[in-house]
């Protein structure tokens, strides 16, 4: 998508060849930094320490990590342990180990000496594969907002968004923001309702998303959307996912089940755009799913620079804080899951 | 309540017997500092610029600043002056006005000489009671508290929270947190889910008066109530109000809707605590109420301290903002009001 009018992608291989190129998202949206991954844990700490995020983003890390591991050692226990520890880095991201195993499975029967071209080459495809995926998913979402769009006579079509997964959480297009890419771009009005997203703020990613591309939105706090379907402002809602089940749960960052709840209350159509990669035949239904607990302090401390750079205390230190990270939204609270081969109502389609 | 282990209310008249001490809100949970109101314009720029909040603690410091300005010039136009002023301070919150309406009354037909000291005696019952309904509160809501905790066996009762309806928005006691006062101090063990509550952060003040008072509790983001529920991890839910409707509607800060839509979902009673002075019998219903709209950068910068006290912006300045304040609950969400004179399950009977 376009940033200061370039296109640009959310990773790419430096001049080098072969180290790894991906924007600091713990400084946007406030700097756009680059950080260069040289090592298998460079790309694990990326991941575990959230420089880099998104489900289909945090898999294409992962799969360039490897590769790292193989350029230094291609052996099979090189191969084995840089497999483990990056499929360690987040517990919750299905695509994480979807993306380990591919590289490995593209490299482990290979001799020895083309491991790292190979893993490079499948990463590089992954990359590929993830941003056609992206586009598939907008073309099958845009005739959604196309219809609305002509419903309501050209006047502006309000889609809530939480969370990021815009192109900063893909490698381009984004999940739930492709459709609405396609559709500004075919000139569409549209706004975007970006959800905060506490307690990260990824909202703010998604604005500065938003803003890069010249797409009309408003920042909301997470505790608006009820208030705003409640008074007609809002024309449906797309989110991304983490994790899809068999029976169709929807695993996405804490809050979306409230925005599915209010979504259902107010009939607002309520879509979850997602990669095939993110489909878990492996997992029967939500309640199966480790819902990541993190850190306190990311509650207690707003985490953003003033001119500096400073985290502000937003409480006592006194109180004690819970945070777990996502949260479940039972299929039938989904309207229709926009996939890159089109438009899922019946969650047993999904497979 | 307590706080620092002496037992402290929010509004008291200084030493000099006329002139007005609170808490600066914007400071807490931070530092605790008073600010001390000598006219009718500091009782003013304190309600607008939200220095106190809690529409009961409103209205006593309106009624205070009413006596404050019948103290510089007790005529008629001055009264109706500094009524008018206060009342125009904050659009949303229905005891503002009832409390200069109450002082007014009572020193609009009296001897010139004698008004302001009337307006303090009116004033001062106006906290005494405060508290008094707040006690009652309390006494109301402790059954349903002592009810979940006998079915437990004594497990801590999990209650959630949004927003502040604690002492420090009451004169004590709180309103929603009256019967967890009076619970924990009878010894049922109780644990607070507190809503962080943003954009402006009053979870923090409810988890420093819990803090003070020694109630065991966790700060949570907006976001978390929803998956809370699902995990069975919430017993029931208690808020207070700004306004309830005839038809029950309850006019709450913004996210409150979401929280009794989930409640809902789950089974999870959901109460709401107010005192008679809530109940506004001139409004028919939620849409009726009109909503105030803040300013952007509530929701752009993040205000707190570091050891300095700064604003620290989260998103890109380039993003609009959209910063609705209340948001509105249905009555049919509500599974009973808890209310000085006991619980109300028919709205009808609120009146």
């Amino acid at each position: 998508m376009k940033l200061d009018g370039q296109t640009t992608r959310s990773i790419w291989l430096e001049p080098d060849g072969w180290s790894v190129g991906i924007f600091d998202q713990r400084r946007l949206p406030w700097a756009l930094e680059r950080l260069v991954l040289r090592t298998p844990g460079d790309a694990y700490d990326a991941i575990a320490d959230m420089a880099t995020r998104g489900a289909p983003l945090i898999g294409a890390v992962a799969a360039y990590g490897l590769a790292l591991a193989l350029r230094e050692d291609p052996g099979v226990a090189s191969l084995e342990r840089a497999f483990a520890h990056l499929a360690s880095a987040r517990p919750t991201a299905v695509n994480l180990r979807w993306a380990l195993e591919r590289v490995r499975a593209a490299v482990v029967k290979q001799p020895t000496g083309e491991r790292a071209a190979l893993a490079y080459a499948e990463a590089a495809r992954l990359c590929e594969e993830d941003v056609a995926a992206n586009r598939a998913i907008g073309e099958a979402g845009l005739p959604l907002i196309r219809e609305i769009s002509a419903r309501k006579g050209g006047e502006p079509v309000n889609i809530l968004t939480h969370c990021n997964a815009g192109w900063l959480a893909t490698v381009d297009w984004g999940t739930a923001t492709a459709p609405i890419y396609l559709a500004h771009d075919e000139g569409i009005a549209v706004h975007i309702w970006v959800d905060e997203t506490r307690p990260r703020n990824q909202g703010a990613l998604t604005a500065f998303e938003l803003a890069g591309h010249g797409v009309p939105h408003s920042l909301i706090v997470d505790n608006a959307g009820g208030l705003l379907m409640q008074q007609g402002r809002v024309d449906m809602v797309i989110v991304g996912t983490d994790r899809v089940t068999v029976n169709g749960d929807v695993c996405n960052k804490i809050g979306t089940y409230l925005k599915a709840l209010a979504a259902q209350a107010h009939g607002v159509p309520f879509y979850v755009a997602l990669p095939s990669s993110t489909y878990d035949p492996a997992t029967p239904d939500g309640a199966s799913v480790p819902i990541e607990e993190r850190a306190a302090d990311e509650i207690r401390f707003m985490t953003g620079p003033d001119d500096h750079g400073v985290a502000v205390r937003i409480g006592v230190t006194a109180s004690p804080a819970v945070n777990p990270a996502f949260d479940i939204t039972p299929a039938g609270l989904v309207t229709a899951y926009i996939t890159q081969t089109g438009l899922v109502t019946d969650a047993k389609r999904l497979g």
